[in-house]
């Protein structure tokens, strides 16, 4: 990637850089601000998007950025951060680089591992937050702020999902980062990590490329597109002679036993197709993981899973089966939802937690300001691209109304 | 595998031979008798083992055999069936092959696949029993039967679990084949497959022929021991700097995400040990098996989980990873064991339904008669060698006692 395609335009004030320092990404989020006025009724109602307000109220305008880049290639993230002063926003008080004050907010393992890094190249220092902390807040915050950001996915069809914020808690969030964690919220702040599963993000990308030698995620992904994983899939069929095991609910087709066929004597991995074996790796790992997220959110009888974390990338065939395994297991019961900003919670979290922590920034605290938000009286809002899909690196066009 | 070294030695009368053909593995048990006589207390005090019998009964004494051919070499197998004639203890009422009273007993989906093949080239109609049903009625009689079958696995030591038969039930029995199903067993035949999953031994020796170039599951399983995880899985540390992130209880040693170090750019399969890549895949496999059974015991308050299957095949670095992964997720309250005679759960299933279905041969229905049984009363026993290790197509002396 070349960090110079990223540069920031025009003469926006760049306020707060937060950072999730991954396994396999780091993702970085950070707002330019245009300016500061306010809007009235008529304003606002002549706006795209009917806002619930009824009063003036002060308006932030400006674009919330997102960029990532792969924790292996971390120095191209330190010279996109440099060239773009990203890191200038978290010198407060006068801090210069260098100094104590001046410093970014960070999560992710990432944030411990190359804190040395971040001080040496950048004068930086990482204020590390808590990855579970962040992965909720960001989600909470985008549940709660943002416009059509949840939704389902069935038989190839999105449907966005409006979620009444007094009927969002409780719900399990899966962010399926290189491994996966599974979190069961109940509120602002109020959660616990329950489950998760070593067989996530980091197992497609690894198992594919010692596989089909691809050289980067989504063209292992975009290969699983053009696949059939019922080349490799050893199929209930393939074991009955054809016929469905009907007493146990399981049709001829459904897979029997992941990458079975391989075992045939007479195959090695050149006979077989990267297409057909990125399929059947990724059909096996969505499913995996749509198994383990329901029967989690079965133990504490939750009915909403919302998916997170950037190995869905908003990939039709992996939502796809993430939702039919949560269809198929809970017999209809449980729900799997994905969210348009998926890849972002825990960057974002950590951006919501410059707030929490009292420093003196009035648009990052009217951003995640959460209270008194109600159906009829939304506090924030951000207008993303209308029905538009979510690109990696892209900015949006951001209005902030502050209650 | 040569046919003719499984041989039948003596004179024995071959008695029913049941089959349970699955997608990788085609099982055969078969009983020999040698002759049937009683013995009195005096005679059952001497042998090696006590026995809690105090009255004088039938005993009938030959051997139970098992044997294993792969479901790709089918021929071979029904070459070693027609050289040992062990479907001709399966012509009742003076029937001959070909005719309709010579039937053998199978499970499996390859009973339902190959029957004609088994038709043709034997003259034998497949009886088919259901695959659950088998394998839940073979895990019972192995439970409530056979001395020393059921032992827990830690820290590289067998301990041997005294089953009393009055606090068996219920359980939750994995089987793990190429796939896998999870039964809740309540009794004698009464059970639920309550779940399952497609990643299973299939997926273990499908995967890794493709990876390793392996020629056969053994040899797989053998790399596995002398391999390292380390090498290709992302572990905590490596995210957090070697540090952990016990937080929420994760070791610095703990693997976030199996193969997540295949993603690194400049390496690829042949820079990786077949033996490294055949330990992160066991361990992988091995690891969520255990999770998945462990949350589906959970969901019906199961305490005790017993896997079966030819997955395990004795190896002690699988049983150590489902013990481990199953303690973990469980926190202690849920309890791993496995099974001596693990890979013919099915097999057994189908050699003991010759009873259930009035089929008059009193071998077969005096083994597999469970009732009444208590403690106290033990109906049947099988002697097993003494510590000694399971081998496959190992056969075992039998004396089968009868109440």
């Amino acid at each position: 990637m070349d960090p110079g395609s990223l540069e920031i335009q025009g003469n926006s004030t760049i306020s707060h850089l937060a950072l999730d320092i991954g396994g396999s990404l780091i993702k970085l989020v950070y707002f330019s601000r245009y300016e500061e006025f306010s809007v009235d009724d008529n304003e606002e109602k002549s706006s795209k998007e009917s806002l619930l307000v009824s009063k003036r109220y002060p308006v932030l305008q400006g674009r919330l950025h997102f960029a990532k880049f792969e924790t292996s290639k971390i120095n191209d993230c330190l010279e996109f951060i440099r060239r773009n002063q990203l890191h200038l926003g978290g010198c407060q008080h006068g801090g210069a680089p260098g100094s104590e004050n001046c410093c970014v907010k960070a999560t992710g393992g990432g944030a411990y591992k190359y804190a040395d890094l971040f001080k040496e190249e950048l004068g930086i220092y990482l204020d590390k937050e808590d990855e579970m902390d962040c992965l909720v807040a960001g989600a909470n915050f985008l549940l709660k702020a943002v416009h059509e950001e949840a939704f389902t996915y069935t038989d190839g069809r999105k449907d966005f999902v409006q979620i009444d914020h007094d009927d969002l808690y409780p719900y399990l969030l899966v962010n399926i980062g290189s491994g996966v964690s599974m979190i069961k919220v109940d509120g602002d702040g109020k959660f616990e990590r329950v489950s998760g599963t070593n067989v996530g993000g980091g197992t497609f990308w690894g198992l594919g490329r010692l596989l089909t030698k691809c050289k980067s995620f989504d063209e292992l992904l975009e290969l699983s597109h053009q696949g059939n994983n019922r080349v490799i899939d050893m199929l209930v069929g393939d074991i009955y002679g054809g016929m469905e095991y009907s007493k146990i609910g399981l049709s001829s087709t459904a897979i029997a036993s992941s990458f079975g066929k391989a075992i045939s004597d007479n195959k090695e991995l050149t006979d077989y197709s990267p297409e057909d074996i990125s399929r059947s790796l990724l059909r096996m790992i969505s499913n995996n993981i749509g198994q383990i997220s329901y029967l989690n959110a079965l133990r504490f009888g939750l009915k909403r899973i919302f998916f997170g974390g950037f190995f869905i990338r908003g990939h039709a065939y992996t939502m796809d089966t993430i939702s039919v395994g949560v269809h198929f297991w809970s017999k209809g019961e449980a729900k799997a939802l994905f969210l348009r900003h998926e890849g972002f919670l825990g960057a974002l979290g950590a951006f919501a937690s410059y707030e929490k922590h009292g420093l003196d920034d009035s648009i990052v605290r009217q951003l995640v300001q959460q209270s008194p938000i109600s159906a009829s009286h939304t506090g924030y809002k951000i207008h993303g691209p209308l029905n538009g899909e979510w690109n990696d690196n892209e900015s949006i066009e951001c209005s902030v109304y502050v209650s």
